[in-house]
């Protein structure tokens, strides 16, 4: 039975983020409790493979993961509901009463580009704490960063000069996804978005003008530009509702109409073939001397078909991305796993075939020769290897330290900066040949090798 | 400039979901609000076409559609941010303060299945309350009716008498995804979840055993197995950490050693060959007396894979799926809209090539012979034709009618009562030749023509 309070929840909250999580990790809680296993361990956050679009991932995530630990602690709702599950004893949730995350993290920041393998994230806590974050944190950290790495794509093919835009509110699975999307678009050098609450949330730049439906509640299509045109000069106009170079001759005559009170930016286009039209578009607009209004598109784009368009020449701007950003179409997902590394000072691993991982803590060291990086080298945590390391402590005892706390433009900034450092194969959108170089130290292999022979022999 | 408290935003909740909007939409309510274009409007919400790989959809996310309506205000953090912004003005500002839903809605209850060009939902009220609710609407009745359709699919493949649990939260875009998605799926027939906070606000039934780490965190795997059946006696063991057969071995050995007092319920294969390595499992148990011992598999299954196993007549009592299934890859988004179709009595659409639209309020006429669905009929909502209307009154002057109030398990039988009326090819993984019959009744498409041709005339 739970309760009617509970039965209300349709948001997920600081309170109630606890109970988002898979109940097996409770369950495992409950045993690791039982038989007191509360030594140190070492959980890796990693993305066994690429999907076949991706050449790098951009990490995101992170400032959601930490606020997620900092806030960890079951209230008596949620205590309450889980003594209605008959498999939980009254002891265990008195001391799950008092739980809270008290160890340490170490993290790539987000912006940073990371290939397959390498830990992006690694918790070192008590078991029972680094194992009831899995579930949260693969829940944040894994969507982030595909939308992230999905929007650099597209924030690629756009090139420089020319504005992406994120129009994926009403495709996004849910307003969790929403609103945090926005950001990482953002930090994955999107230009604005559409979504308000992100703009009120974060201070991503926000941008909007007129629906179709502003166009057909108007009983003329000349009126409505009229209109919103008054009350916005600078505004950005929807052409193609009806007869896309009929609008656009439309809005030519409104200029005329206004002569220098004409301020208007820029026509959109939401359909139809975006290279003639924008061809066309164009011509009319040149013919009626408006060569400062600039043309925008949108309408299932994404970076192929926003590469086409650049590659065509067509005389567009910027481009309003929705669905295909918003859910990753070709890679909505990744094989993004938080794998128990270490226990009790000891290394471990899996062996299941294909699911094999690397023991204990590691480092990623970036190397770079003349401007650009050439290879990372995936090492054991305390190596003293050439190249940038990767990983940084970003939680010290459960509390948060400055390096956890950068602000957003921070990680825009290192997006930006480290794509520009990487191969330049890297950022074509076909699968690069060679794939980015990433290389197992010496020591780590012999780690793995050590504990694997282990395993293998026989318990005593 | 954003207030501090804004910034520390991280959960969409009642109060900010009004702003989880694109900004055009409020762009658009100042200007209707300065032109006093106040008279009703309608918008119907539906899908201009199903993906390849669907043959129907199910409809889902109708409860927080209306949830959003009953609560849609604009808080003075709201109003707080929209005041930095220089396009709005204060008087707008003040008339958005009191602005509140007061209109009707008509929707197909949750559950229902249903095809392209259908409205699933139609509002009907003054202009800028129908036009601001598009973009959550969306956001929430898109996303959980792609996961819905997606999870339908896969509980047809696993069949009658196999369990489909969700395993998502970790995959799914966010928490509030994770959240509601595991409610669209229990609507589609998915057995259960892991997701702890879906059982909390939803009452869905969970489940949940143990993961890798807890074997590897152990020194020994049948000593973890021992550790885990002595403080769940029921519960079922994941075998594939190490080596799958060795693992089913173990499982063997604990029941040797517990007699009687074993009572564990299943094994869990979660890699490798898993037709394979489910005959195998079966041959090592039933060799050890353990007919009652089931066997669980998970581990990148979808409905194809799930079919190829059934097919297989692999020993297979439940499916645990993931990813596929939480971002329903195949299909990660649906061309969903909603489209203003008429305003101040006059009919309206849209003649963009490839987004044509229907005039004005519908109704959706279902037709069955001898038990089965038939084909349907779209129609102007007050037309007396034969078959049963899909679309119902749930909202009234802003407040939800009882019919707007349905229990989870009432959509849970309507899905499996409506799919059970299905043309069978539909229920086919594969795409149904012919797809289902949708028909346009002759006074909707002369009203249709008559909008189009008002349209072509130069206006007056």
């Amino acid at each position: 039975m739970t309760t009617p309070a509970n039965r209300d929840c349709r948001w997920v909250d600081d309170a109630n983020a606890p109970l988002l999580v898979d109940l097996y990790e409770l369950k495992m809680l409950q045993a690791y409790w039982k038989e007191r296993m509360f030594d140190e361990a070492v959980f890796s956050l990693f993305v066994r493979r690429l999907p076949e679009q991706r050449n790098y991932l951009l990490a995101c995530g992170l400032e959601d993961a930490l606020h997620y630990l900092e806030h960890l602690r079951f209230d008596s709702d949620a205590l309450g509901f889980l003594a209605t599950r008959k498999e939980f004893s009254t002891d265990f949730l008195g001391w799950l009463k008092d739980f809270r995350f008290t160890g340490d993290v170490f993290a790539v920041p987000e912006g940073t580009p990371f290939f397959a393998q390498e830990p992006i994230l690694e918790v070192v806590a008590p078991l029972p704490e680094a194992q009831i974050a899995e579930t949260f944190l693969l829940n944040q950290i894994n969507f982030q960063t595909v939308l992230a790495s999905k929007a650099s794509r597209v924030v690629v093919a756009a090139g420089p000069g020319r504005s992406v835009i994120d129009f994926g509110i009403r495709r996004m699975f849910g307003a969790d996804a929403a609103l945090k999307s926005a950001r990482g678009f953002f930090i994955a050098g999107v230009s604005a978005t559409s979504n308000v609450l992100a703009g009120a949330a974060y201070g991503v730049p926000i941008t909007g003008t007129m629906a179709h439906s502003f166009i057909q509640a108007h009983d003329d299509e000349l009126a409505a530009f009229r209109r919103f045109a008054e009350l916005y000069p600078e505004t950005i106009l929807l052409v193609d509702t009806y007869d896309t170079l009929a609008g656009v001759r439309k809005v030519a005559q409104l200029a005329g109409e206004l002569g220098h009170g004409f301020r208007v930016r820029g026509i959109r286009l939401d359909s139809g073939d975006l290279i003639q039209l924008a061809f066309q578009a164009r011509g009319v607009l040149d013919a009626a001397g408006l060569r400062n209004v600039s043309i925008f598109a949108s309408g299932s784009l994404d970076e192929r078909e926003i590469e086409r368009l650049v590659k065509a020449g067509a005389p567009i701007a910027g481009f309003g991305v929705g669905a295909n950003m918003a859910v990753s179409k070709d890679a909505p997902t990744l094989d993004m796993v938080y794998k128990l590394t270490a226990y009790a000072g000891v290394g471990r691993l899996k062996t299941s075939p294909g699911k094999e991982s690397c023991p204990g803590r590691k480092q990623v060291f970036r190397q770079e020769e003349n401007g650009r990086y050439t290879r990372d080298l995936l090492a054991r945590h305390d190596e003293p290897l050439p190249g940038a390391p990767l990983l940084g402590q970003v939680m010290a005892g459960g509390k948060r330290l400055p390096a956890g706390r950068r602000p957003l433009d921070a990680a825009r900034l290192r997006a930006k900066a480290e794509l520009a450092k990487l191969p330049e194969r890297l950022l074509d959108l076909s699968p690069a040949a060679p794939p980015y170089l990433v290389e197992i130290s010496a020591p780590l292999e012999r780690h793995r090798r050590e504990i694997v022979a282990q395993r293998q022999r026989p318990p005593a």
